[in-house]
């Protein structure tokens, strides 16, 4: 079947090849127009893309595509409909310029007629339940989603168009439906939002493609700010007064950190790159004077490698704030995206073919064919992932995310801004991975996307009374309260921030963040120390958290893990009748399985999951205790998942309190050999032996008798400042912000 | 490194090959072995098996092995060496045999000549804990072990030794051994166990390396029974009293059913079928008038069949009885156990080899040799796994393991013999998986097999408590008791016994068992009915689970499931303080989370598990009602799993009561795109029509309005009878055990 239709493709190709050139050039040029045919000569990854491409469209040269009348939400027949034209539209456009074959032209052309027939004979969709209602779509974000399309496929066939019908559809359809969505509705053009990038990529697009220079400045620099907060006044402070530009470059300005990270995350940022990508792609063939994959030092470009670093060994996003776990790189936005850094980008080139490559598909644009040349041509290395710190905040100065990455395991401490709506209160938490498996979770969102019965698929009540709440995080919980008392304007006044990074030796990586502004009066550090050492079998995780109170307050500090738990030290008694944890702050979603009191001023939590060991080795006092907890109390709807934790307790004093643990992944198993080597750690103690808001210094020791110390600076991070110490009997001296040695 | 090493290994070839023919032909024959040898000039599987193998030996033909007098229990020093000598010495006698070097006759004979030495220097092993204490090791079953390998190395270099070391070793060392592990041992080698199908290999093996025909005939037809039950008093009834035969002939004809089943379940096949299998090539090469492979009607090649069969789609054998989860036929021994079917079997062949590519390994032997060819040949084609019955019991009448396949979803329901101490309570449940995943599970063994943490590596003492007993799998549960009251003896006096089994129409797939043991006066049947229909994605299970009961009695049907609830039509009141349900039988380590009363007629539970959709409907009555369950009370070490169940209520009445449901599997979800196809099942109604002893009837209909009818004759499996039954106003004439008709 499929080799037919290859041979059909073929046969088109070669009757047909070089006798049009008609081509709008809004995405692809006519000279890499020639370059691409050349791959349909072959088997290769863009001749698959292009026979996926041809099936897809197939029935519509038959059939043509449907214009209904608007009146559906998003899941109704119209709104579909709508959706499947713009996507075919855009593929038979890519397919006419591959083939020559006219069908593809001329189906777009009946569509986009019936179009401009439909556009005048209404005035909004008849929904009224966004804030900004669209023409085809209950709401502007579809409607400019629309035209982000259907601009590609109409610059497919605009040269070769008759004159009167490009003269129609220029005048009736494209370029009121681009004052539709800017001038009579500012309030989705002219904001700082991914809504509004979405809207300026589609006015500029259709600007490009109708040569209308108007649309295209409005696209880059917004609307006037004159008479619009007036308008905007009935619907709310959507734009806001003290904005000054809006516009594609303003939101470009506004949403990356110097670093590329978005402020919504990972998750939020796969999707938002979509329209930035696209109308730089168009702007980078038409407007080269704009430079646009260099603006702000490559920022677009820099968005997507950090994107791609901020995921896990399986390509997984790592679910910061509001996010689905299981979403990757693998999903068609960053398909695209990868393409476009594949064509425009220097770094790490040939490392982006392999995640192309585990696809086993590119897109239909000439980034997708440079791909499928290269990688059949045998160019694919891996790709680096690499410890790193990610700046957020448009001016990098609001936290950030650090990763630093070892062996296999990764650890991500968070520090960031809270990222509005969709943000955590999970400041300086963490998350870890092993070999692309979570060991230490973020829970991610409360909300099984898409899938009716769990409330529509929308954010389920829990996302914020659970999985938002400090508990459901791997970070200090203080008075058993969530941070900031759980209020988004609190979080947004004032950010965590970067005290210390440096992942430059991989034999002692660290990161290091404060904050004042979680608990009232309290100051926080957490400082993550990554140590290699060939006495051990991977790197280590040395964990100083230190928290200066006002006053005696309880401390919590929750370790969200996967996995089965094999032993500990403490001496867990079970509680049959399962208490609640509490009423608030997530607490109500707990119960507390099990508790004891510390053994010593040592003691180990050791766990397993998917074949490989766990330990925390931690730094105990007498009143310490532990608390095993099991999600899902006050869940009748079973919306939470049954996930585990143990908590460790601290009778928390007036002054600095200091956790000090090192967390040792070791051995393995196999169900099929049933071996389990080194299942036990090779720690035997951890001992906080300096704790001021100055100093925190800890010493740990192994089985075999061999005895580090590691002393971190707390107030001066320079690396050429000077320190000494003493501890105990012996003077210490360094220069720098942190001292290990072996002892 | 490797590729160095390659080509010392084929200069050595070229140099030496032919020149040598000194082999003692016990597993490979010397045209074999001329054969093997070509395959040593190209790269391919058996040669990275050779390349492996001199990696491995290397080290030890500079060293030496050392032979230590024993002394440690499993685990030690002494131990692990004894382990690493046979092993070592076996895999030197093929590389001598393929590559002539001396070097590894040299260490074999060293090597041997030190355990002739140390031999006759003590008696027993002084470790005493096992019924049977062993020589070099603490148990007589490690030394059975060291002897099946070690022949193997000893015949490769049979003809090579001089006739001096070859008659030493022979009455010093290998006759004495033989004698120690037989005639010295009766209670070891002359029981119908796995532990006397070891020695009995070992005797025979070495037998047939010595030319001894007295040891053959011993290993083959075991020991006189004279004076042995006498013997035996001493340690309890060890050889039963009854027992008329025993050797390997016999030790076949008692384990395995005319299936090829082996009674303690998969988990236990995989490792008893080793021996057995290494003494039939070596039977097959040497004593051809025995004509092992087609003993029994090729009992030995269907058991390796049938142990494939016994797995999902990852290869994982079905957890039945006390088995660890996880363990496949990618392990060692079916590695071998494969090369094996696949040289001397002839179903299937080329389908083996798909396990083999998958593995891309092949072991050290002649059929891995063939397999490696045909894998390079492209031969390899896709292992067909079928709906299958496989009987338990050695003459089949004891029960059996029903498997429905449809789609990619596998039913397994087991109405087997108890399976002794490794048995489970388990009559009448069934387990299911789709595209390979766990969908309703058997919980497995409570058991971390050698995780030191987890009580030694051994049996948990949940195993007994909640792993075996009743509620733990998914059967009924009456009165809130395990089967038999969970008494191994109870449940060994009577078998469930196939009521009806038929696979042959892909459009309906039924099995049928019934039991009268597990509760007294109840008489239990469930019928499995998988259907496939065009109005449905996947094929249908109709569930019929039928119980005659003596006195009202609490009815509870559980639902051990994995994944996320989505939605049930039982109003479920969250239980604060969860209650433990129970005192005994399993019930003490579940809390019930949730419990409804059942509404109307009709009830669905709808649950997610990997990305698929799985619904029960139910046809309920009024008084019916769900709870739903998590498992981990009076847990301190948290040795289980906090797994799930919803268990369906019932308030059983004297006489014949009825469960009758329909799962479906449908839908899917995708991470990446986050679209949600077909999350609702499409069944809109189940209701019983007829339930009598007789027959049981049923209806369903789907949404489209289409209305199906089943009916089950209880009484009379035969597909020749003629059944009249009016139900209703309607009258209904079939013939056959059941009638299925759209209405
Ligand atoms: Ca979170
Ligand atoms: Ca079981
Ligand atoms: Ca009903
Ligand atoms: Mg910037
Ligand atoms: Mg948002
Ligand atoms: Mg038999
Ligand atoms: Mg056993």
């Amino acid at each position: 079947m499929k080799n037919n239709l290859y041979t059909a493709v073929l046969l088109i190709l070669l009757s047909v090849s070089n006798v049009f050139s008609q081509n709008g050039n809004l995405i692809t040029s006519e000279a890499q127009l020639q370059e691409m045919k050349l791959a349909l000569k072959s088997d290769n990854l863009f001749h698959s893309a292009v026979n996926d491409a041809i099936e897809e469209v197939a029935p519509y040269l038959k059939s043509g595509l449907d214009v209904p009348v608007p009146k559906d939400l998003a899941g109704g027949y119209t709104h579909s409909q709508h959706k499947l034209n713009y996507t075919i539209m855009q593929k038979a456009g890519m397919l006419y310029q591959l083939t020559g074959n006219e069908q593809y032209a001329e189906l777009i052309k009946n569509t986009l007629l019936k179009y401009a027939e439909l556009f005048p004979t209404f005035d909004r969709h008849p929904a009224t339940r966004s804030y900004s209602p669209g023409k085809f779509f209950w709401q502007c974000l579809n409607d400019a989603n629309w035209l982000v399309y259907t601009s590609q496929a109409y610059s497919s066939i605009y040269e070769w168009l008759d004159a009167g019908t490009r003269d129609k559809l220029n005048k009736e359809l494209f370029r009121p439906y681009a004052d539709f969505l800017s001038v009579q509705t500012p309030q989705f053009f002219n904001r700082l939002h991914n809504h509004s990038t979405w809207a300026n990529a589609a006015v500029g697009m259709i600007g490009l493609v109708m040569h209308d220079e108007d649309l295209i400045q409005k696209s880059l620099y917004g609307l006037p700010f004159e008479n619009l907060y007036a308008k905007d006044n009935d619907g709310g402070d959507i734009i806001r007064a003290d904005q000054k530009k809006a516009g594609f470059l303003a939101n470009i300005d506004h949403a990356f950190s110097p670093d590329g990270y978005y402020f919504e995350g990972p998750y939020y940022q796969r999707y938002a790159m979509y329209p930035y990508l696209m109308y730089a792609v168009a702007l980078d063939r038409n407007k080269k004077e704009l430079d646009i994959f260099n603006y702000d030092n490559k920022i677009l470009l820099k968005g997507i490698e950090t994107l791609v670093q901020l995921s896990n060994e399986k390509g997984e996003f790592f679910p910061l704030n509001d996010a689905q776990k299981g979403m990757s790189y693998y999903s068609r936005e960053l398909k695209l995206a990868i393409s476009i850094a594949y064509e425009h980008g220097d770094a790490h080139r040939n490392g982006l073919l392999s995640i192309v490559k585990e696809l086993n598909a590119v897109p239909l644009n000439y980034g997708g064919f440079l791909e499928s040349n290269a990688i059949a041509q045998g160019k694919a290395t891996t790709y680096q992932k690499r410890s790193l710190l990610v700046t957020d905040g448009n001016k990098g100065d609001k936290g950030a995310i650090g990763i630093l990455r070892g062996s296999r395991q990764e650890y991500i401490m968070k520090f960031t801004q809270h990222g509005m709506g969709h943000g955590h209160f999970d400041r300086l938490s963490y998350l870890m991975y092993n070999k692309g498996d979570e060991v230490l979770q973020d829970y991610g969102a409360a909300r099984y996307v898409n899938i009716n019965q769990k409330d529509g698929g929308g954010y389920l009540k829990e996302n914020k009374t659970w999985a938002k709440q400090t508990v459901a995080h791997n970070t200090l919980v203080i008075g058993d309260r969530t941070q900031c008392n759980a209020k988004v304007e609190k979080a947004e006044s004032a950010t965590p921030e970067l005290y210390y990074f440096n992942a430059e030796d991989e034999n002692i990586q660290i990161m290091s963040a404060k904050d004042s502004i979680a608990y009232d009066g309290v100051h926080q550090q957490r400082t993550l120390v990554l140590i290699k050492d060939n006495a051990f079998e991977n790197p280590l995780l040395l964990d100083l958290f230190r928290a200066d109170l006002p006053s005696d307050q309880k401390l919590r500090m929750p370790y969200n893990y996967k996995g089965q738990m094999m032993y500990s030290t403490f001496d867990n008694q079970p509680l049959n009748s399962l208490p609640v944890m509490g009423k608030k702050d997530g607490f109500q979603y707990l119960w507390k399985v099990g508790e004891a009191p510390s053994k010593g001023n040592f003691n180990q939590v050791n766990w397993f999951n998917n074949k490989v060991f766990y330990t925390l080795n931690m730094a105990t006092s007498a009143e310490d205790s532990i608390n095993f907890v099991l999600l899902g109390a006050n869940d009748p709807k079973m919306n939470l998942r049954n996930d585990k934790a143990f908590h460790w307790l601290k009778t928390g004093k007036k002054g600095s309190n200091l956790y000090a643990s090192v967390l040792e992944t070791h051995g393995g198993y196999s169900y099929i050999t049933e071996l389990a080597p080194h299942t036990y750690s090779s720690i035997k103690n951890v001992n906080v032996v300096y704790n001021t808001n100055a100093y925190s210094a800890v010493t740990f020791e192994n089985k075999e008798g061999k005895k580090w110390r590691f002393i971190m600076c707390n107030n001066n991070s320079s690396s050429s400042s000077k320190h000494k110490l003493k501890i105990g009997e012996t003077t210490l001296k360094w220069k720098g912000v942190y001292l290990l040695e072996e002892i």
